[in-house]
């Protein structure tokens, strides 16, 4: 493992809903935990977002190739921006980019096996852009050691929460929702991470449906709040086999999204209110939530505390329900409490891993994303401040055997 | 400039033709011109050949995500193949990828100008599968700074070409031909690069065609031979207005490709034989590479002599007819002769692609690819051997102002 020098990490990345770039700058410097200095987010106009939406969808090789400028140039735009509001030296940009496809699967072509995730940005672009140099790929180089590429987020997880002491849960709740287990033995590790179902995903349409998209979600949960879950319906949901599969395991759109909602409006026509309706789906979350801490998480140990970070950490209902039927053992906390806002915490995600490579550490974590083995991941694009870097940090690089 | 230390590395290629990966090994060594230690080709199963032309017509982002790892795959097989054959080691490999789409023109969306040119490749799959480190990505600052992102050949013609004595044209002829113009000032330098016009594509497809399938091209040049050029038709082609256009300029198989040879054919039905058309259409690939030296090279001072690559070296016709109409002041000579096998000089521009990544220097040649200034080209992925590849190279690196 190599010697942390002193680096500000910019992580940038957007996710799947494709309706922004998040940035997360975070000074990583030897003997001293990481520490976010600013976090900020560029929210794409409606029309980006269409068209992003609209690549997920349907593209050819030649959109495709245009969108990887595109998005590279939306990136540049962002640390643009980022930039003009904070002064910070930035040593280098740790990119996700945008993802436009991942199948976890593996599918077979011509005798090779194949996997795919796609995530849109041509790093030299960015580099040459911004002048910085760029850390991206962060997928591939797992799914070379047999592993989905995904989840990323529990190594920065490690990084951020595996100081505090005792064993905690690390909770995302977004559209989906996943956590990430951090045990302490000689040093702290990731004793699993995967997705427990889903976040808000389910909620936040039936909000944007019932108000005819007035709405975007259900504000402090105030729509389940007033109704009365529906016990017969909470029982079919749970029957999802997603819940009883061990991990690792991930889900997504496909399983509980738009579709799933109107399945189960078109079941339930006229026989239960939105608000019930909107209770029941809450309880869906909090249960599955529940559900993966009991069957996947504790029969190996109690747990100190559950750390929630993502949107839901403002559903109040949602909050108030999972607190009241967690163990009493555990506490309910916030990200924020330990320096980690909420919606800092993907893109603090990746800078982390922008650090791991530049020092060769090794950071995917084989329990979340399958693979065979620990590898590097990542490649780096050097920008007009490469010599620095390299000076500040490769130079103490180990590689891995 | 950073110093040169000794670097064997694998320059790999795969053409749009989309049939195989070219691979060629070559060292750099401090104060030693670049040496060729060998080059070997592996040719894709016609079922993979067809996947891959596929992809370029008809493909999703779901599609694209999985071709990537499948290039990649090949890629890591590709290596495994050579490096059973020949024990030296290797450094490094510079991995152009299969190119799936390009697309000269910059289009606009949303505000932004969007350059498409998608070199399928996950560069740490390719690292994880081979535990050697992987330069790739040679397009995308190039396109960041104003350019197509292409050619990239000739800054390895430079560095293969440069130190002979005397200006010199290198002459590609594929499917479509193109020259590197090679001056010397106080060093050498490229003066021009760009394509001339059609190669062996509209030759090799009447072949093909009027054998009914049994000919992949005219061997020798002996239908050519046989024929007697039309000069009515001739003097039509040449009017295409992509003759007169001044460089930088690039064409492909849109332009002089099957579509145009049906259309020629359908015009000229029972008014021309076989063999008077195969040598009309031999002449307009030799009078364009003719007129091109005389319109945009020539008149800038005299060139001591052509150096033809690629696979029109072979017909002999072909190289007959274009000595009599160069310049008398002007060799013909092929490229073998200076140490470049006709077939390896593009897998050796991308090994001087890496090495120049490795170095620190600017690869991109602006006059050729339209770019606005020179940049670094590529991204470096970090394999087992990273250490002593660092230790070997960058600490020499010093970045462009």
């Amino acid at each position: 493992m190599g010697k942390q020098q002193k680096l500000n990490i910019l992580g940038l990345m957007s996710g799947t809903s494709g309706d922004g770039i998040d940035g997360a700058l975070v000074k990583f410097e030897s003997g001293v935990p990481p520490a976010l200095l600013w976090h900020e987010s560029m929210i794409f106009p409606k029309k980006i977002q269409d068209r992003i939406k609209h690549l997920m969808v349907r593209c050819n090789a030649q959109q495709l190739a245009q969108a990887s400028t595109f998005i590279s140039e939306l990136y540049s735009q962002a640390v643009e921006v980022f930039r003009k509001k904070h002064s910070d030296l930035i040593d280098l940009l740790a990119a996700h980019g945008q993802t436009l496809a991942h199948v976890p699967s593996p599918a077979i072509w011509e005798d090779k096996t194949v996997f795919g995730s796609l995530q849109a940005l041509n790093p030299g672009y960015l580099a040459e852009r911004t002048g910085l140099s760029v850390a991206s790929d962060f997928r591939s180089r797992d799914m070379a050691a047999g592993g989905q590429g995904a989840p990323l987020v529990p190594f920065g997880d490690l990084c951020f929460f595996g100081s505090i002491p005792g064993d905690s849960v690390i909770l995302n709740i977004g559209g989906i929702a996943n956590i990430t287990v951090i045990r302490h033995g000689k040093e702290p590790f990731v004793e699993a991470a995967f997705d427990t179902g889903p976040g808000n995903m389910l909620i936040d349409q039936l909000a944007y449906e019932a108000s005819n998209g007035r709405k975007a979600y259900d504000s402090d949960g105030a729509i389940a709040f007033s109704g009365k879950t529906n016990g017969d319906l909470l029982e079919s949901l749970l029957q999802d086999p997603y819940f009883a599969q061990l991990p690792p395991k991930s889900t997504g759109r496909e399983q509980f999204g738009v579709q799933r909602l109107k399945e189960i409006r078109d079941d339930w026509k006229n026989k239960i209110s939105t608000a019930n309706l909107m209770s029941t789906l809450l309880d869906l979350t909090v249960d599955s939530i529940v559900l993966a801490l009991k069957s996947f998480v504790l029969p190996f140990g109690d747990v100190a505390r559950l750390v929630i970070s993502g949107g839901g950490a403002l559903n109040k209902e949602l909050i108030r329900r999972l607190n009241f039927r967690i163990p009493a053992k555990c506490e309910v906390e916030f990200s924020d409490a330990y320096g980690i806002p909420t919606l800092a915490r993907e893109a603090m995600g990746f800078a982390a891993l922008g650090n791991a490579l530049i020092l060769g550490i090794p950071a995917n974590i084989p329990v979340a994303t399958g693979a065979r083995k620990k590898v590097l991941l990542g490649s780096l694009t050097p920008g007009s401040n490469l010599k620095d870097l390299l000076l500040n940090s490769i130079l103490t690089f180990e590689p891995t055997p």
